[in-house]
């Protein structure tokens, strides 16, 4: 793209989100001017070359509101009225912006990427490598809107998902929202049966801290989100409720033969995940039993980067009784049986499995 | 221990558990026997040297019934008919072997290790390095079975913590078996959703994966384990579906306070669980964000090796939005300083934290 003048980008709104898109755009050549409620975040993101101009630039080819969910309304509202170009936001609950505006140039969207760091230290340039970034077209958005919103997403690596607000809304309740409440729940469980028995919290392992890690998270955020997405997170909450409650009927019934077919049916589900990384088709996963020994997960990175092997997505697999772990790699489809060669060769005991 | 003559132990059951204790009891020079349902898997076990002999040695020090929960009760039974020395098991669920056996040469145990890989193919003999062995005497058991016993434990590498067995049943219930019938029903529940909304799985981030990976076990251990301990999940199924019903009526009705409270409890109680390795007093936790880029967690655990910093124990953490993971090592204390400095100097952003 080096070849077109330079394009032109706002950004309202200098936190993680808002500040790793303007890291992102001036890294691929866009000037970008933002505001931020702080200016003296606006100052530092100038100094840091994070941004080109600091306010908004009226004819700006696209303008990202990366504001709180509760002011995003109110923020697109005002970045349609003083710029020409299109507007889209990044929050996490659709429903609510969609409702309020209704203009061709606007295109709710909401890019899946974060980290556990806050605010402008934690910007990134490459954050939205290979993640999902949802875009909530209406009735009202124009396909010139859409397509470039859409188009920069892509730019920064991200794969488009197209979903009406609503039923934006409804996913996230099932995979994001009420999953965090659940692991807030489990965890405050176990630290009121803490308090008889003072055992329980060393005997937390692999399984248990997986399931509640999330819940180490700021609670700030999740109190607007529980406040916009409230009607689908209530929804999925009595599903789930229903659901434990069947699991507590079977259990203490002991109807053996429904309590394996739930148990097998979610197996089946959770081996079939997607890989967060797209193109299932193309990749396959390795898995590694890692020996309790320092560097030994090492190994298994460094001869990745030995044999060029682009390790796409990992995770560490501890059982829910704890002892040592397996690492679960996601690679190129194409480079596994290479990759399964090096590991026996360094003592390592793969398995591979193609994925899609 | 290699100027005494060599100890002897009998093992009954030799899948991934009883495989595992025999190979770390033989390669600390103890002279290990062995049965097993499948006479095939004593004479593959007797191949790969990892028992000396077959069958039951009468006078062995001690006997590990490593057979599965619902056989634990009349293995036992006959191990103390045909053996002099003390017997142990390593049953996931207590309170029905303490109730069936009552011999002052038993005590129950639980070793809270295992890895994804089933039978003798996984049998690793530092499993049980760093990690936690439940042993469940009652009134019955001696303190000379008992000790006997805890110091086998301890050989291994476990760190051996007493629990009556009815008050193990209850804590493995919270942090074990009530956490794994959750992520079943969760993952289910997406599952279903996923029929209807067909992008749902694709934005299922690491947050939900980190929370369901527990399901993609196997369900025939948990079959046995829910009969055995009904009661005590039952118990705890009740306490969860009574506080998931307080997070539904707080959301609901929008109480914020009540919301930010709930969600700050489970924040603290995450942030200062301990970690699966013990003497948190001495340790100390890094973090490190990690770019998305091939390689870069190997640095990591490379530059630890480089500079002799042992990493106890780790963690992947993914935002529940996706995104770039987070590295949490847990080092000793006394080495952070160096760790950071090194960290810093390869361009990384740490932060440490001490525990305790």
């Amino acid at each position: 793209m080096s070849e077109h003048p330079p394009r032109c980008a706002n950004i309202v709104g200098l936190g993680l989100i808002g500040g790793s898109i303007a890291k992102a755009l001036t890294a691929r050549g866009w000037l970008v001017s933002a505001t931020d409620r702080d200016p003296g975040r606006v100052s530092r993101a100038h100094q840091l070359g994070l941004i080109a101009s600091v306010g908004l630039v009226p004819d700006a080819y696209v303008t990202f509101v990366a504001v709180p969910v509760l002011a995003v309304a109110e923020t697109v509202s005002d970045a349609l009225a003083k710029t020409t170009g299109f507007v889209t936001d990044v929050a996490s609950v659709k429903g609510g912006v969609a409702q309020a505006i209704d203009d061709p140039r606007f295109v709710g969207g909401h890019p899946m990427a974060g980290s556990e760091q806050d605010g402008l230290d934690g910007a990134d340039a490459d954050m939205f490598e290979g993640t999902v970034w949802v875009l909530t077209p209406t009735p009202s958005t124009s396909d010139a809107a859409f397509a470039g919103v859409a188009s920069v997403a892509s730019e920064l690596g991200a794969e488009v998902v197209v979903l009406g607000p609503s039923r934006h809304d409804d996913v996230v309740a099932v995979v994001s929202h009420v999953p965090h409440l659940v692991a807030a729940t489990l965890m405050n469980l176990a630290d009121q049966r803490a308090e008889e028995h003072t055992a329980l919290l060393r005997l937390a392992a692999g399984g248990f801290r997986d399931m509640t890690r999330v819940a180490a998270g700021h609670p700030a955020i999740w109190l607007d989100i529980c406040d916009q997405n409230r009607d689908a997170i209530v929804g999925v909450l009595d599903g789930l409720l229903v659901q434990l409650g069947v699991m507590r009927s079977v259990v203490a019934d002991g109807q053996r033969d429904d309590l394996e077919r739930i148990l097998a049916s979610a197996r089946h589900a959770r081996t079939n995940l997607p890989s967060r990384v797209t193109n299932a088709e193309l990749m396959a996963e390795v898995r590694v039993p890692i020996p309790d020994r320092p560097g030994a997960a090492a190994e298994v990175f460094s001869l990745a980067a030995d044999l060029s092997v682009n390790i796409a997505d990992f995770e560490v697999f501890h059982s829910a009784e704890g002892g040592r772990g397996v690492l679960i790699a996601v690679i190129d489809a194409s480079q596994s049986e290479l990759f399964r060669g090096g590991l026996l060769a360094r003592g390592f005991r793969p398995s591979v499995r193609a994925l899609g």
